[in-house]
């Protein structure tokens, strides 16, 4: 086995951690001796072990020796203390001879400190291994910590002449399982879904996780005047799966019903934040600010048009995923993914970067980074 | 070199004719002893020898001996008198021992009996050599003869967000050089291009092919109300490429202004076509029944969306080229590919097959053939 192969195995140990480490990043590490994997950890959860502490318990617990061993992990090792001890000190403990590095640390506490430190002990430490994967795993946490900023990832459904419901609004089913199957992964991958509040009125979605045995995301609501139904889904299970209904509180429209209707989503359960005042819709830009400031690290929107359309004027879109079905719907009256004014100029457009073309099922999905001039 | 090679270099030989052998197929022909290729030759266009013929006429004017050598052909060879002698006849004639065919002649004239004959002379006939990249290369003219009925294909351009204009109408450019000059290799492949008025009354467009030293496609323009200025490029422009004008003839709505504005185009050099009474539009299915009649075997729709659902919904439509860039554009007002009323339910959408995806610079290509239900 290569370099790379272990590494590839240190990423798949990450993996196992998606849905749950956030806002800590997915981190993996193998102990390799004569070209053979003697431990394996992951970071399981935020607040468990570290990926290499992981792996060390492993081998104490089994009375294996890693002196002299190298290790494979996904990301710099750390050297500061945290919820845990440092991960370096642990790597020099063992006496492990070489690391093997994927992603540097984008955390300034950490970046290059880990390396130097396990270098100053006398360990070989070989850095950028598969750097690209590392990196992908970790999008959103590099993103969250370099940028203290929300990770947005836009995705959306659509027909291969770019409708996401027919002219009568039906859009059940555009894609097929398998892509319906991803967007639940993509779920898991954010730590939020948002929707505006025509979604909930036209399908009075759950938008919860169906993956099984995993966290759902908190569900973020955009509803500038609080149209929200009480007995809609979403604010009956408020109580089980955080829920955040955001609101302006627009001089006029405020009024005593307004706040009545606030008060009771509260008792049911929703976490209900005001943004600046706005009669037409959710100031989404405040809106970043606050739930940045709740933690959310990233944010999976899944429509409709309008705030989408919002969401890349505000130049907040990070990610686009778009499922493309091999169909045909026409109708000038269908709605399309993205709505609101749209650009005036093709100068002005949107431009996504390193696009990446797959097929899923019969479906293509093409996702790609946003780039803002 | 394999059977395989052989009929690789046929295959794009054949391809050296392409534009200007309509309504006849392209077909290239190889001659091949002791593993080299000693003839070549293709069907340059209507009216000139086919490829078998034009193979032996290269080796004859050299003085090179095809006694006993291998032919491969991507299309089995005619047996009847058309425009040019039965191409069996040559094949014998000349000697060949073994023919290496690609695609059946789907002409019923011909289909297996050319094959028979020759075997009926000693020769050894292997068929199905890369039979799918040569039934693809005359998809036109295989659907043309089969059918009875013009091949039609419809390509747009558009944005990630189905959009193919901003909302203020402009379109230039959407797509980049690359899939720009993809669009005109279409125009070549087809007969006719066939445009809506909203597109002539927007853009002015040309409509030639803009590659060096080819014919330009046939141009039709659905104009029931032969809105079409006579300033417009395609009326100035009407002596020198074919153009023709499909309108109405709608009673109350063809009155002497609309008389003798029709005479007027036909003296500037456009063929005018009157279909049935419909007050709205060019009724398409009558306009393919009169284009099928003039030989006209392919047409390439460029638009409008109006034109575009119409001919979806009269399931005239058989394949479909959409060009995909990555940027977003957003705009509820923004026209998209297709148009018209469209489909009421999911499941009465029209569905491409055979999906096939490719990059073409920074763009997308995704084509497929359409399937009725």
């Amino acid at each position: 086995m290569t370099n790379e192969d272990f590494m590839r195995e240190a990423i798949e140990l990450a993996k196992k951690g998606m849905g749950f480490t956030s806002p800590n990043p997915m981190v993996g590490a193998v102990i390799v001796r004569n070209g053979e994997i003697i431990g394996r950890g992951y970071h399981r959860k935020y607040g468990d072990l570290h990926a290499e502490r992981s792996a060390f318990a492993y081998c104490d617990e089994n009375g294996i020796d890693c002196k002299g061993a190298d290790m494979y992990v996904t990301l710099e090792p750390c050297c500061h203390h945290g919820k845990q001890p440092p991960c370096t000190d642990a790597v020099i403990e063992h006496g492990i001879k070489r690391v093997f590095i994927g992603s540097a640390d984008p955390n300034y506490v950490v970046n290059g400190k880990g390396v130097k430190i396990l270098r100053e002990h006398g360990i070989e430490v070989i850095e950028g291994i598969l750097k690209d994967e590392c990196d992908a795993l970790n999008e959103v946490f590099f993103h969250y910590i370099t940028k203290g900023w929300p990770f947005v990832t836009v995705k959306y459904a659509m027909t291969l002449d770019g409708k996401i419901a027919t002219r009568t609004g039906e859009s059940k089913w555009i894609t097929g399982e398998e892509a319906r199957l991803d967007v639940q992964r993509e779920r898991l991958r954010h730590s939020a879904i948002m929707v505006g509040i025509g979604t909930v009125l036209a399908d009075d979605p759950l938008l919860t996780c169906r993956l099984e045995n995993v966290r759902d995301p908190i569900r973020i609501i955009c509803d500038s005047n609080l149209r929200i139904p009480l007995e809609s889904k979403i604010v009956q299970t408020a109580k089980e799966v955080p829920t955040i209904i955001a609101m302006t509180n627009y001089n006029k429209g405020y009024n005593d019903e307004k706040r009545k209707k606030r008060h009771i989503l509260e008792e049911m359960g929703c976490t209900v934040i005001s943004t600046k005042p706005n009669p037409n819709s959710v100031d989404v830009y405040t809106l970043m600010l606050r739930l940045r400031d709740m933690d959310i690290d990233s944010i999976l929107v899944e429509g409709g048009g309008e705030l989408i359309e919002d969401m890349f004027r505000r130049k907040l879109v990070n990610k686009v995923k778009a499922y493309i079905a091999p169909k045909i719907f026409g109708g000038r009256d269908a709605k399309s993914p993205v709505e609101g004014t749209g650009v005036k100029s093709p100068d002005n457009a949107y431009m996504i970067e390193n696009t990446k073309i797959q097929r899923i099922g019969e479906d293509i999905l093409i996702e790609g980074k946003v780039v803002y001039k």
